[in-house]
């Protein structure tokens, strides 16, 4: 059980939540342009505003899915679309195993005030995750080095420092002078748009790369290592993450480069032998097709792919390491 | 010596060149919003349009620039600055051997007229070059294939066909019933904007991709080959080609899916050992600065890269195929 005192306010750069009053996000669509906030009034915008990716990042979404379904229900105890509106929640990205997994512990909580105390608790368990994980992979950074991530993991994806880009953000506390070459990550640019501008906040070094430059890059000695984040591991150690991190995986096991899994232990799920039975959030064409001036385009536009294991050096969660197969 | 017969007009999908009156080129930056035509009356407004890459592809822009200078060599016989205006026009771009090679030809002739002949037979051989390595390599293809190509190397790229492209296209036409995989090309989106819009043009079966969904795509089994151009050949075999390339280059490996690359013979720069002599142009950072919208930022923005011989399967040109290391 949650203690009182936790009842407090939450001030974090991805959301603002009064627990019993008013619920803010950060539109991360409008960013790193404007850096506006918009008012969660109920479940079912919340849900819209994770399917149009206002708010993102596995452990994110998990966290504010919990606060808007709690926070609906205490201001309306008596509101009888609970269920819908927690499906609707889970069905809004279906990749991440986190967003399932929260919005079912907050309906568990029998009393509205449970569950809003499950969802702080949620938010608090992520934010402590994220520094044991950042301090548990220290060792695994030297002075000096050029560090790949992509996709943005840190405190626009998180409760916390982040997952990956939390390492990387530690190690920069910790004066390790690194350098971070940050992918753009198409379709929808979270590296270019969200982790370099959080990166900057942070005045961490950090190059910008497009993508497909990533071979050359490293061709050029210039990287030592690579830390990403996952949306969903499976037992067999295979893991979930934004569509492109195959494809890094690939590319750093060529030239020997270590590539590291940074998530929170629940983004596990045990119900999983492999990642080929994660289910793949396939996104509309148009949010390319528009893009590209290709009206009705056949488009193939993947959210997330799956790493194998054999690709992969180590996952780290708050728990520790774990290579594959994974025993929980 | 180009027969008279051959001072005739040119009109082809990427530029219209009458040899003593005017010369229009496609605005390729326009597609595939806009079709437009400019005209070019000055070897410095064509030097200019190569940089901002009105005009583009490694043959087309060795056509183009020959043709500029010899028009205005014929226009202006008592021109004196020819030295600087080919040499302006040979650094607008310097990864590109062809270009350089085509300048230096007009260049050596010494009458107008003679320019003028050398820049048709120039255009000429290079459509003849494409139709042939679109022959050699029919053998490669099988029906019902899934085919990957990058950037854009049909008629939007050379005096012909087009070289990697041109060898999908024609087996199109011979009923081989292929399915192409078109990659974005980022940063200048070369795949989407043109080549797409090639196929589409040609009624040819096609899907649209992110450059870092290909590993994820291979992996669900729908590629059987890839093809790709080349702007420079290196000796022991090594490609330079557009940005990306070797990033597919490795992935294929990874998942031995034959790379081929096509191009013309010219493309063979007898004067480099390896592909690390090969000049890398370096475009500026506004390039993508501008669209991420992150001001000043650092910027890594390489036009090429050079992917080494051991991951090429094959190299074709008009005069047959090559492997590492070349004999001429």
């Amino acid at each position: 059980m949650v203690r009182d005192e936790k009842m407090k306010n939450i001030e974090v750069l991805a959301f603002r939540f009064s627990p019993t009053k008013s619920f803010f996000i950060l539109d991360q669509t409008l960013l790193p342009e404007k850096k506006k906030f918009i008012s969660i009034n109920h479940p079912r915008q919340m849900s819209k505003a994770i399917k149009d990716m206002k708010v993102r990042g596995a452990n994110l979404i998990g966290i504010t899915a919990a606060f808007s379904l709690a926070q609906y229900t205490y201001k309306n105890p008596k509101a009888k679309d609970i269920l819908s509106l927690a499906r609707e929640l889970k069905e809004s990205r279906p990749t991440a195993v986190h967003l399932a997994k929260a919005v079912d512990k907050v309906l568990k909580k029998k009393s509205p005030l449970g569950k809003l105390k499950q969802a702080l608790s949620i938010y608090e368990s992520d934010r402590k995750a994220c520094d044991l994980m950042a301090q548990k992979a220290q060792s695994l950074l030297s002075k000096g080095e050029g560090i790949l991530t992509y996709c943005n993991t840190g405190s626009l994806a998180t409760g916390g420092i982040g997952t990956a880009l939390g390492v990387i953000k530690k190690a920069f506390k910790k004066k390790k002078d690194l350098h971070v070459y940050v992918c753009e990550t198409r379709p929808c640019n979270q590296g270019s748009r969200l982790t370099f501008w959080e990166l900057k906040q942070e005045n961490i070094a950090c190059t910008l790369i497009c993508d497909n430059m990533l071979a050359y890059l490293i061709s050029q000695k210039k990287i030592h290592k690579a830390f990403v984040g996952a949306d969903c591991i499976s037992l067999n150690g295979d893991t979930a993450n934004k569509i492109g991190t195959y494809n890094m995986a690939v590319i750093c096991k060529h030239f020997k480069i270590p590539f590291y899994v940074v998530a929170p232990f629940h983004s596990i799920d045990a119900s999983l032998k492999k990642g080929f039975s994660i289910p793949i959030e396939l996104r509309p064409s148009k949010e390319l097709s528009f893009y590209w001036s290709q009206k009705g385009a056949d488009i193939w536009n993947p959210s997330f792919d799956v790493t194998p294991h054999k690709l992969i050096t180590g996952i780290l969660t708050e728990k520790g390491f774990f290579k594959s197969p994974i025993k929980i």
